[in-house]
């Protein structure tokens, strides 16, 4: 199922893609009109997922139900949506996997040398030498901003300060079960979907953050709307390999970028049992798998423009696209 | 007031702690039995602090009101309580702004010298040399896991893996308001209350990551339970001057140490202004003000043994108490 958040009469409606692709159903409205169930599961994208197997299968059979007796009043064509982000993470964890990303951009920096902020971000990552060791022993991550989510078709605020805005496309990944120190053998069935994810970064700040040791990615990563997610959550199922996953980026139309999700240097699983390591995971956690190899504008020293509309397109799943806007 | 969350009957209630400081009034009880109402700004401490000052005056006349009327049923005994963390957090950004605690730290780290981990973060720190210029321009800060929140009298657990658990004693603050760029001069306008908190931290972990470059604390701060915080919020009313509270940590009653909140250097206002540049701030987050001078083991190398009890006391706002296990 491709799962949908989408604003309408000032609240936010949780729908399911139609075999038609052309129309998304209200699932709580549907519910009610077909069975008179006010059904708890459907009041958010949350609620689905907290509500575990049992709620994707009430959802699947009033889908069902509602495409066989077509209760007119249920269903919104997909044209004209407003999308909201499918759903607003408890907590958001910011993978790097892609050996190919790495290099490329390490590369893009050591050919900018200007500037004392590059020479201190060169120091500090050593990029001098090679590929950092630990990057190959486990998956890296930080913790990104939760609160900086945006939807498919929302504007991204272009922040003032920053000179070097640039897009990462990459794969998210959805947690459904809540969990501490999982094997990677189970971790896989703590999926619950995956999404298009484009995790816009001023990499001017972050050079400017990398050097100060000890702190991550904060304004560099965190700008409000930076985060953006979507068009929809694809559950589990439809997804089979994760790992074989044809990804592109577009600007302004133009392909800027593409590979594939086989580029992962450690698996999903394993971020999980990285994550969960005497931590708790829970329903509705996001994590980004990392740009993917070719996904970043550094990778080839070319940045946005204000104005530009970027376009993250991963197989089996869709098309997310944001439009990166000036404030006046 | 001094406003707590505490389980009951398998939920979670919101309490206001009576003049007598014996009993804790059951807001939405109180409500009820009083007033015949259903008051859904005491639902949770959430929507208390989304329901504003409106919100708050609400709560201060149903407690007098309940103080005066005595309505036995809705009062809880304070003995005997068992809280609940004062709110989940949306969002968690730990600040490192005392020069006394950063100064001992480091000094400490130098004094370790023993093994590469602790080597190789003397070099990305440059503690060799002295205070970074970075550390006296802006509040530096990390995102801290909102998931790992614990509450006071809750068990914290010793991450397997940690052979240096150690404490930091902190004033935490809590947003009151959404807001994105938030100037210093309006910035206290945006607090809700304070609490006591414990940033639990494996230090042998931290000294592992720090080195990565560019991640952030992981592992070494964010395991589960290891961001305690309680007993209860202290409106912002009754905290005149935050930065003039003794605050201590004791060890199994044993004083460990004791400063001031008067050792910030920077302000709380300028911690929101950074925090909220082209960022949003949102109601309900939590901000740690940084380990105070003399607050962590590290500063005198001297770390926790499994089973000890600490407690944070901080002037006007009470003691937090954490029992730290070792899972069988």
């Amino acid at each position: 199922m491709k799962l949908a958040s989408y604003h309408q009469s000032g609240g936010i409606r949780l729908g399911a893609l139609c075999s038609d692709q052309q129309r998304v159903l209200d699932l709580a409205a549907a519910s009610l009109a077909l069975r008179d169930q006010i059904e708890p599961a459907f009041a958010s994208m949350l609620a689905l997922i907290e509500a575990g197997p049992a709620g994707l299968d009430r959802a699947r059979a009033i889908l069902e139900q509602a495409e066989d007796q077509n209760p007119g009043h249920c269903f919104q064509p997909l044209s004209g949506l407003r999308f909201a982000p499918p759903l607003l993470p408890p907590r958001m964890l910011c993978f790097s996997v892609y050996e190919g990303h790495m290099k490329q951009a390490f590369a893009s920096v050591l050919e900018m040398k200007a500037g004392k902020g590059v020479a201190a971000t060169v120091k500090a990552l050593g990029l001098m030498k090679k590929m950092p060791k630990r990057f190959y022993q486990r998956p890296l991550y930080y913790k990104g901003n939760n609160l900086s989510v945006s939807a498919h078709e929302q504007d991204v605020i272009w922040p003032r300060w920053t000179k070097m805005l640039d897009y990462e496309m990459e794969l998210g990944v959805v947690l459904g079960k809540r969990g501490k120190n999982i094997s990677a053998n189970d971790a896989m069935s703590y999926v619950f979907g995956y999404t298009c994810f484009n995790d816009f970064s001023a990499r001017d700040k972050m050079m400017e953050e990398i050097p100060w040791g000890g702190v991550g990615p904060i304004k560099g990563k965190d700008f409000d709307t930076g985060n953006a997610m979507g068009p929809w959550l694809v559950t589990a199922d439809e997804i089979p390999d994760p790992y074989d996953l044809k990804i592109q980026v577009r600007v302004n139309g133009e392909l800027r970028g593409a590979s594939s999700t086989s580029g992962m240097s450690h698996p999903i699983s394993r971020m999980i049992e990285v994550a969960s390591d005497e931590e708790l995971v829970v329903p509705g956690e996001f994590f980004g798998t990392g740009a993917a190899t070719n996904g970043c504008g550094i990778e080839f020293l070319r940045f946005l423009e204000p104005g530009d509309v970027v376009e993250v397109e991963i197989e089996r799943i869709g098309v997310l696209r944001n439009r990166v806007v000036k404030p006046a």
